[in-house]
């Protein structure tokens, strides 16, 4: 038995045997051929294995996972069968006289570096895509054993180096039961798609890969960061009662579900969930929801070639207001820049794009992409409980420039004879110091605020939070973080305005017991932690926490208050 | 007559006839030759005619500038005579028949990238070289005319799009009155350089080169950013006038140059001086400075091959503190990363360097770097007056870090016999929003705290302070950076501790009241301001001042608290 650290990326306890991904050295060299003739043959079997087995894993996975996720072979099998691609490879064969794998390689990194410098999210997939097609065919070409995590057909627990945005779109749940990796944190992309997926996973253990064997009993522990290898039977039964216990926790948060959040002393806190699209609002209601704390409407204007329309984006607002039934919908305005970018705007390279023109800094510029979004939530106010939120908003001058856009749009919509609502909520993201630092005159003019704690804690350790060289700055715990909310809190309530948190802190089960004491009225968070949360509240003393608070923001530092809330509720 | 306006980069007043700096147009395509032979005497000719204008240029530079101005022209000499430019040169000319200036500007061009992808400093001024001496032999080749900034022999002032680092390395002071651009702001390289010569100068006027004619009569008026053009004689009465009167107030400030700097109402505070080389102790000594504020010890580490040795840095530190006899000389370790690079160091890209791996948290990883520093330091500290000052300090784990390390270097040169000095004060830079907000523990661990405003105000504002898109969001008067700036004052005072600033605002006359009114007890800026600003305070009282601050901290907007200060004690 073996015992290996790692970070808890996705909750739960899975038990099966090792299934070790690694991705073969698929390194091409330059090589003369001696017949054409011969290679051109070699690569129209290969193509022919690769397609046969393609349409094998497409069935499958149609049959299993359903359409959605069957989509990305059809795109592999699509561009197998692409002229685009096979004939330059068929051309330089025959006029270099070279390997069939030597040119498919060339001929494919043109087309990946092409797609690459596109810099649109959709091109870079279509970059992924190709690379997958292309190492199946080079696994024939080269006699290489590669086996896609698509054709995994026993329960498994998967265990690589690093999982590819590829790998975890063919990872199938029926069989996966969960996964550990050498690399990564709990915000890298695995970890993301391993909450998502609801699959227990552990990653960046360093080394987990180089210490197991294929078909070693394994127990990945999502909960505490820990694989086992191997275990001896009293270990094996320990594990399979934490799973256990687990999965009953589990059936116990959905008994919540339909039950307001309400602390041990009886006062009421909102949970909401942060959304991306319409399709995540089932999501929300499942999960017992109490409304939406942040609709990231940058989606609509990722992944395409031009900006949304207005209809567009009111079918978008419409479908989230009308879903969600009367319960708020706080929908932040475009934030683009930084790390998203959207090629079709063209915006200059930055040297600090997170300090750099971004969200409402870009949208009092570009007013025509404003306005139309704007115009959008206008229209589709009347359709629910409305409420608009800015981001990135660093001075009162910006709030009340935006403001005047709304306003001016509200009147022209009114002109033209279009109902708008009369109660929208119009709010900030206080994800900015000088905004937390001056919240007592925004919260004269605003009617809530959203704390971001995201960037605010980037901006305020001054460590880029995708850095890993600075990733210990990344504090949500430290001091100055928690006096910051506190400011931000007491002047909305002083104005009698509500005060919530969208940022990863608000569904974090350490940072609860603070956040209800410092006064927080709203927590937006993803949708698998509401019941969770809303579990953890309802042991929770309010009066108690605030007396906690009141400690935690005289400490000095980020490990003391750590250490005041450990375990506190949960 | 007619005037632009811009923005006053370099106070005075400057009346000159015009000066175009226009570089002509270089571009040169390929072009097949006719007779390699004649190309190559073409070539020859040029290069002759080059080296003769460069040492007479070199000559009077030397005559009239001494020999460190004249250097660059040395090596101008150097590249024309280099055979590792001039064999691949000929070469080409014979082996691809192309003219000659196509064949120079051909390979002249490789080397500028290959200089350029060094990202050294010092091979990056090899590029500029290399460009400079390149377009001076094209000069002669395309028929070109072409003066450059060096060769200018009457008195004028300079108009030009821009002015690059190695124009501004070439104005002679003598007959340079003064200049004015269509490009740049007050930070920009050739705003600095005018400060640091003392011309007057204007930029950013948009379009100041295409509004006037070479002989023109020009008025540079770098007190209040304006150019006026052939101005009636009433206005060339009215400038030379305010002219004479700056040059009066300059011989009045100079009179303050042994006093102390006292207010009004009695109250001494310290003008001190931002330094980067032993050399500029000289201007703080001239300029009165009661100490050196900040010791910029990062120009000890660039512009060479590998780290600055222990005795090498002892040295400099020594220097230093000798030459200010006893006068406080506050050394901030190395602060490297963010825009500062260090080539040999070879440190990882960043996406958001100035949210990255830099300053202390460079240092606490590379302990050697570090204590190979702090042992320099020690050991120089029996010199003079010193205090040592951590940069980027974000928790107080850091700065304990560091303290911890100063301690273990001070015990071992104990051990080893070396005397040390007992009473080096030890104390941060608070330029993190996170450290301004916890100044009231910071306070009591450190002897003293002195406020980078510089990077405060981007990290407070979110906005990068190089990035132009932005810079509206760069604003030292909003109030959230003066409730930031009083937290750490008053934190200190309270402790017993003092509280410096030593960024760009302490220099500002628009921010001088401010800053006493929130009891400020040192101000560090660069040495020429040193005596406008003793003379302001001399007229300021500390008691009004403090209900000046009083109001502007609560203020809505930077615009209101520049309204209220404007002019106050100037």
């Amino acid at each position: 038995m073996l015992k290996i650290d790692g970070i808890a990326a996705s909750a739960g306890v899975a038990i099966a045997p090792v299934f070790k991904l690694s991705h073969p050295d698929f390194t091409v060299k330059r090589q003369k051929a001696e017949d054409p003739a011969a290679e051109l043959n070699r690569l129209e079997d290969a193509l022919a294995k690769s397609r046969q087995e393609l349409e094998a894993i497409k069935d499958r996975t149609l049959r299993e996972l359903g359409e959605k996720k069957a989509e990305i072979f059809e795109s592999h099998l699509l561009i197998l069968n692409d002229p685009e691609l096979l004939t330059p490879v068929r051309d330089k064969i025959s006029a270099e006289i070279v390997t069939a794998e030597y040119a498919l390689d060339e001929v494919s990194k043109q087309f990946v570096s092409m797609f690459e410098n596109m810099k649109s999210a959709y091109l870079q997939e279509r970059a992924a895509d190709m690379r997958d097609v292309t190492k199946r065919v080079l696994t024939h070409l080269l006699g290489l054993s590669y086996v896609s995590p698509a054709e995994i057909s026993e329960k498994v627990i998967v265990v690589a180096e690093d999982l590819t945005p590829s790998d975890t779109a063919q990872l199938n749940r029926n069989y996966v039961k969960g996964f550990t990796t050498n690399i990564g944190g709990r915000t890298s992309h695995s970890a993301i798609m391993a909450r998502s997926l609801e699959i227990p996973a552990v990653v960046g253990t360093k080394d987990v890969l180089a210490r197991v064997n294929s078909g070693d009993m394994l127990i990945v522990d999502g909960l505490d960061g820990a694989v086992i290898v191997n275990p001896t039977p009293e270990t094996l039964r320990e594990y399979e009662a934490k799973r256990d216990n687990h999965l009953r926790q589990i059936a116990e948060w959905k008994k919540l579900r339909e039950l307001p959040t309400v602390s041990k002393d009886g006062v009421h806190v909102e949970l909401a969930a942060n959304i991306g699209t319409p399709n995540d609002v089932a999501g929300v209601l499942e999960n017992g929801g109490e409304g939406v704390g942040l609709y990231r409407t940058e989606f609509l204007y990722m992944g395409r070639s031009e900006l949304p329309s207005e209809e567009v984006q009111f079918n978008a607002y419409k479908t989230v207001l009308e879903k969600m039934e009367g319960k708020p919908v706080v929908v932040r305005t475009l934030d683009i820049g930084g790390d998203k970018e959207l090629p079709y705007l063209d915006l200059p390279k930055e040297m600090n794009p997170f300090l750099g023109f971004r969200a409402v800094r870009l949208c009092l510029e570009r007013t025509d992409i404003f306005r139309t979004q704007l115009r959008a939530l206008l229209r589709a106010s009347t359709f629910g409980n409305l409420r608009i939120m800015f981001p990135m908003i660093a001075t009162l001058d910006e709030f009340r420039q935006a403001k005047a856009l709304l306003t001016e749009e509200k009147e022209k919509l009114t002109a033209e004879g279009v109902k708008v609502s009369d109660s929208i909520q119009l709010g900030i993201m206080v994800e900015i110091p000088s905004t937390a630092v001056l919240a007592d005159h925004f919260a004269k003019e605003v009617d809530f605020f959203s704390i971001g704690t995201n960037d605010l804690i980037q901006y305020t350790m001054a460590a880029d939070r995708m850095n890993e060289r600075v990733s210990y700055l990344y504090q949500p715990y430290n001091p100055a973080i928690l006096r910051l909310v506190k400011m931000v809190i007491d002047a909305a309530h002083k104005e009698g305005r509500w005060a919530g948190m969208c940022g990863e802190m608000a569904g974090d089960a350490t940072a609860i017991p603070l956040l209800l004491g410092l006064g927080l009225d709203e927590f937006s968070m993803s949708a698998t932690s509401i019941l969770p949360a809303r579990s953890q509240i309802s042991r929770l003393s309010k009066a108690e926490m605030k007396e906690l608070a009141e400690q935690a923001l005289q400490m000095q530092t980020a490990e003391e208050v750590v250490e005041l809330v450990r375990g506190i509720g949960q």
